[in-house]
C-alpha cells in the first residue's frame, strides 16, 4: 500500500492526466476592509469608483471574449456576452448604487448584491443554477478592480504538467488555459454543463468538477491524477494506477480509419470550432474534421474577413489532415449567433428567422461569393472533391468538402449550386487555380428530412445536425430549459427524421454524416451505425471511445437495434431498448 | 342596356351583396388649422396635448381591442397591441417632440411624421407595406383627439343593406361594423392580406378591395354590387345581373354533407374563434365545426372563465348544430398568443417554447382539469362520443369531440388522456352527468407527424393545423416576413409531412381532418381529398366553394394528383402539378 488517496467527482472531460497539483485562488479570498461607518462613505466617491470598477471589468471580459474566441471558438466565447450583460443589469446595478448612497463602500455593495443574486440562482434549476458561475465571474472582476488586487495567477503561462486545482473555475480563468501545460483539472463545485467542464472538454483537458470539501485537502506540489472517465481524483498515484491510467490514455488513441466488427467502415471525424482545435483533433487520432465552423473567422473584428484570409485558414486545416477531409460549413449566423457588423434582423422567433443559408443566398450574397471564392481555391490545394469520393486526395493536403447551413427547401441547395458554379466560372477566367469541392447540406431542418432524397440526388453528401434537428422537430428551443425534456435527439420522433434522412440518401451515391452532440456517445455508436450513418463527427476528446466502439459493433445487428428504436413510440421505450437508465 | 357600370379590384370575401353605397370619410380628411408663427407655439402647451391624445388612443384602442376580440375572435383583435406599441414607439414619439420643441403645434408634428412613416411602410415589400394602415389608424385617432372632431360616423348603426364605400377602413373601423347590417364593402386602397380585409373574411361579409380612383365617382346611395368572388364592383347593375348574382349566393350553399363524385364522404366544417362566428357558419351550411378555438373564453379579463361559463359556451355551439361534431379545442396560448394572467414566461423564441398542451400538463394543470370537467359535462348534453364515429348524435344537440393543441411527444396524449379518465372518475364519483368526447390531437409539430401512427393508435382522430405545420417543418416563424416565402404549405416537404399524417392513421379506426388556411382553398381541395384527409375545416365563407368543389372530385383521380404532387421536389413543380399560377 502507498499513500494514494481516491476523491470522488463529475468526470467531465474523459481522459486522464498526472501532474503536479497547484492551487488556483479566485478573488472570493480577496480580504475585504472592514466596513467603515456609513457617515464617512461618501456616496458621489462610491459611485465613481463602481462605474470605473464597471469599465475595467467591461474591459476585462472583451479581452477574455478574444482570447476565448481565438482558443476555443466562437461558441464557447459566447458566455462573456452573458458576463457583459450582468455588468448591464439594471436590477443588479440600481441595488449596488442603492446600498452606495445608503453609505456602502462600492466594495461592499458589489460583495452583498452579488452574493444575494448567486445565492438566488443557486436556488434554481438545472443550468440557471450554473448561472451562478458567470455572476461570480463578474463578481470577482468587479472587486479585483475596486480592491487594486493584482490579476489573477496568470494561468496563461504555467508550468508543464500542472494539475488546476480551485473552487470553481469562472469562464474568464479557463479561457486563460494553456491547454498544453494543463495535465488536468479538478475543482471542488461545479456541474457538468458548467462552462468550466465544457470548455475543459472542447480543449481536451482530462476534468473532474464537483469533488466537494476533500479535494481542499490536496497541497500544492502533490503529484495527482485526475481520471475524467472514472470522475476520480487520486491524490499521489501508486505506480500501477498512474501507467495503467497513462497506458490506457495512450492505447484508447485509435490513429486509422476503423470499420465495425462485420467489415463496415464509418468514419470518425472532430468537430472544429477555431484554429486552436486542429491539435487535439489530430492528437485524439479523428479522420480528419467533419465539421469545420467558419463563424469564429467572422467574429471579435470590425468586417469580415477578406478572400485571402479564409483561403489561409481552409488551407492550414487541410494541411493539419493531408490524408483526411476536412468539411466545412459556410457562414452560419443568425438564430443565436450575432455579428454586430453583419446588421441581423432582430426578429420575435430567431431560431424560426433568418439564418444560414438564407442569409447567404440574400443579404449576405456578396460574403458568401467571398467564402466559395477562398474555398474553391482551397480546394484546388487540397485534393478537390468534384463529386468522387476519394478520402485520399490527391495533392498534398487532404480533400475539402463544403456543406451548406440551414436548409430547408431544394430550391436553396439548386440556387447555392448555381453560385458555386458562377464563382468557378470567375476563377476560370480569372485563370486561377481552383476545384470544386465535395458539396453537402446540413440536415437539421424537418423540411431537409423530408427532402433527403432530392437533397441527396443534387449532392455529395449530407450531414445531420442533430442539435438544431431535434429542436426543430420536436418544435423545442434548446436554449429554453422549460422544454429541456423536449429537445433530445432519443425521442422516437427524431430517430425517424434521421431515418428519412439516411433512407432518402440510400438510392444516390451520397455518403450521410452527424455532426451533432448525439454522435460522440459511444453509447449510442450501434444506434447510429444501424440508423445508416457513414460519418459521425464530435469533440475531438470522444473520437478514441467511438472508434473503439464501432469496432465492437455489428452493423447488420444494429439495424436490428435501429428497427426497434424506430418501432418505439416513447423516448422511455427507446431507452429501453438502447439499455439506457432513465 | 341600361347605366350599369363595372370597376374593378381585388375580391377579398368570395361572395356577392347588393345593397345602398354610403361612404365612409375617415379622419384623413380631417382639415387641420393653418401653420402658425413657431415663435407663437408653446412647446411645453403642445407636448401635454400631444400626451393627452396618445392617452385618448390608447383608450380607444383597447376599447376597439376588447369589441374585436368579442366579435371576430382574438386572432384578429391582436393587430391592436401592435396599435399600442406604434403610440409607444420611440422613435416616433421623438420625432414628434422633437417638432413641437421647434416650434410645430401637435397636430401638424403628428400629421408629418406619420406621413414620413407611412410613406417608409409604403416602400416596403408584401405585408410590411399594409402596416402603412396600422400607422393611419393610429394617426387618425391622434389627430381626432387633437383636434377634438367627433368620433367616426357610426359604424355599428348603419341601416341594413348598406353597401359601405370608403378609401381603406382601418381595422378599428372594421371591428365596428355589425356585419348583419352590411351588403358589402368596398375600398380604393388595400390588398387582399390587409387587416380590414381579413376581418371582412372572417364576418363573411362580401368584400372587394384595392379598387383605385374610379370607385370615389360612385355617389352616396347608389344601388351597388359587391361580387368578392369576380373581384367586381357593379354600380347600378342590371335586373339579371342582380337576381343571377343573389341565385347563385343563394344556390352556392350547400346545407346537406357532401361527397366525391365517387362517393367518398368530406366533412366540411368551419374554424370557429367566438360565438359572434357560430351564425355565419350555419348560414354558410358547414357540416359543424371543425376547430372551436376556445381562447376567446379567456381574453379581455382578470381572470380565467369558471367551469360554468365554459359548460354554457361548449353546448351553445352544440345547439347551434345539433346534428353536426364540434370540435373544441383546448386552451391554445403561448407563443405568440398571450393573456396577462395566466403569467406566461418571457422566451426568447416563443413558438419553440411553451405552449399549448406543455402548458396544460404543467403550469396550467389546473385551467386544464376545469376545461376538461366543462368539456366532458358537455359532452353529455351532446351526443358524446366515446370513440363512436356516428356524425348524428344520440342528444339534442350534437357530437363533442376535443383536440389538444401542439403535441410533440406521445408521452403528453397518455398524460392528457390519464387526466381526461381522471376528471370522468371525478364526476362519476360526483354523480354529475357527463360523457367522454371523441379526443384528438392537432398535427403542427413535425414530431406529430412522424409519430402520426402511434398518435392515431391512441385516439379517435388527428387534426393537421397546416399554419403551424407548415411554420415548423420550414423551420419558418409565419408571423416573420423576412421568411414569407418559406412558411407555404405547398412545399414539397410540408405536403409530405400531412402524407405521412394521413398514412400513420391508415391502420387506424381514427380520421384525420385538417383545420389551417389551406383547408379553405378550393384549388388546393383535390389534392387534399387525395393526400387522404376525411374531414376539412375553415373559414364559413369558404364552406360553399369546398363543398361544391369537393363534388367534383374524383377521389381516386385525386389520389394520383397527391402522388404527383408527394413525388415534387420544389413549390414551383407543386404548383404545376396542381396548375396554379407562379
Amino acid at each position: 500500500m502507498t499513500g494514494s488517496r481516491t476523491l470522488t467527482g463529475i468526470g467531465s472531460t474523459p481522459r486522464t492526466g498526472v501532474g503536479t497539483a497547484r492551487w488556483y485562488r479566485s478573488a472570493a479570498d480577496l480580504a475585504l476592509p472592514e466596513r467603515p461607518d456609513p457617515a464617512t462613505v461618501d456616496p458621489e466617491t462610491e459611485r465613481d469608483r463602481f462605474a470605473s470598477a464597471r469599465e475595467a471589468a467591461r474591459e476585462g471580459i472583451r479581452r477574455a471574449r478574444d482570447r476565448a474566441a481565438e482558443r476555443v471558438g466562437e461558441e464557447e466565447a459566447a458566455v462573456f456576452d452573458a458576463h457583459e450583460a450582468f455588468l448591464d443589469d439594471p436590477g443588479l446595478v440600481d441595488d449596488v448604487e442603492g446600498d452606495i448612497d445608503d453609505g456602502t463602500p462600492a466594495e461592499h455593495a458589489v460583495d452583498d448584491r452579488f452574493a444575494d443574486a448567486i445565492e438566488r440562482f443557486e436556488g434554481m434549476d438545472g443550468r440557471m443554477a450554473e448561472r451562478a458561475d458567470d455572476l461570480r465571474d463578474v463578481r470577482d472582476r468587479l472587486l479585483r478592480a475596486l480592491l487594486d488586487a493584482p490579476a489573477a495567477a496568470d494561468l496563461s503561462a504555467l508550468p508543464a504538467g500542472t494539475v488546476l486545482l480551485a473552487d470553481r473555475l469562472t469562464p474568464s480563468d479557463t479561457a486563460e488555459l494553456d491547454p498544453s501545460a494543463v495535465a488536468g483539472i479538478a475543482t471542488v463545485a461545479g456541474g457538468r454543463t458548467s462552462h468550466a467542464a465544457i470548455i475543459a472538454r472542447s480543449l481536451s483537458i482530462p476534468a473532474v468538477v464537483g469533488v466537494g470539501e476533500p479535494l481542499r485537502e490536496v497541497p500544492d506540489g502533490a503529484e495527482v491524477l485526475v481520471d475524467g472517465e472514472a470522475g476520480e481524483v487520486v491524490v499521489d498515484p501508486d505506480e500501477d494506477r498512474r501507467s495503467a491510467a497513462l497506458a490506457g490514455e495512450e492505447a484508447s488513441v485509435v490513429p486509422e480509419p476503423v470499420s465495425t466488427a462485420d467489415g463496415r467502415p464509418i468514419e470518425v471525424a472532430a468537430n472544429v470550432g477555431s484554429a486552436a482545435e486542429l491539435p487535439p483533433a489530430i492528437d485524439r487520432g479523428a479522420d480528419g474534421v467533419g465539421l469545420f465552423r467558419t463563424e469564429f473567422l467572422f467574429l471579435d473584428r470590425e468586417s469580415p474577413p477578406d478572400e485571402t484570409e479564409q483561403y489561409e485558414a481552409v488551407v492550414a486545416a487541410l494541411e493539419a489532415f493531408p490524408k483526411d477531409r476536412i468539411v466545412v460549413r459556410t457562414l452560419d449566423v443568425g438564430g443565436d449567433k450575432r455579428v454586430p457588423y453583419l446588421d441581423l434582423p432582430e426578429e420575435p422567433n430567431p431560431f424560426l428567422g433568418r439564418r444560414g443559408i438564407r442569409l447567404s443566398l440574400e443579404e449576405h450574397a456578396d460574403l458568401f461569393e467571398t467564402q466559395l471564392r477562398a474555398l474553391l481555391r482551397a480546394a484546388a490545394r487540397g485534393g478537390g472533391g468534384d463529386g468522387d469520393r476519394d478520402r485520399g486526395g490527391d495533392g498534398d493536403a487532404g480533400d475539402l468538402a463544403v456543406m451548406f447551413p440551414m436548409v430547408s427547401r431544394v430550391e436553396e441547395v439548386d440556387a447555392a449550386l448555381d453560385r458555386v458554379e458562377s464563382v468557378a466560372a470567375d476563377l476560370a477566367d480569372e485563370g486561377a487555380a481552383y476545384a470544386v469541392p465535395e458539396l453537402g447540406a446540413m440536415i437539421e431542418t424537418p423540411a431537409a428530412s423530408y427532402m433527403a432524397d432530392a437533397l441527396a440526388g443534387r449532392l455529395d453528401f449530407l450531414s445531420v445536425g442533430t442539435n438544431d434537428l431535434a429542436g426543430y422537430v420536436m418544435a423545442a428551443d434548446r436554449e429554453n430549459d422549460g422544454v429541456a425534456d423536449y429537445h433530445d435527439p432519443l425521442h422516437p420522433a427524431v430517430l425517424r427524421a434521421i431515418d428519412r434522412t439516411t433512407r432518402g440518401a440510400e438510392e444516390t451515391d451520397a455518403w450521410v454524416g452527424m455532426c451533432g452532440e448525439m454522435a460522440g456517445d459511444p453509447a449510442l455508436t450501434e444506434l447510429l451505425v444501424g440508423l445508416g450513418l457513414d460519418e459521425l463527427s464530435m469533440s475531438a476528446v470522444t473520437v478514441p471511445a467511438v472508434k473503439t466502439r464501432v469496432r465492437e459493433v455489428d452493423a447488420a445487428a444494429a439495424r436490428d437495434l435501429a428497427e426497434a428504436a424506430l418501432a418505439c413510440e416513447t423516448r422511455a421505450e427507446v431507452r429501453d431498448v438502447l439499455s439506457l437508465d432513465g
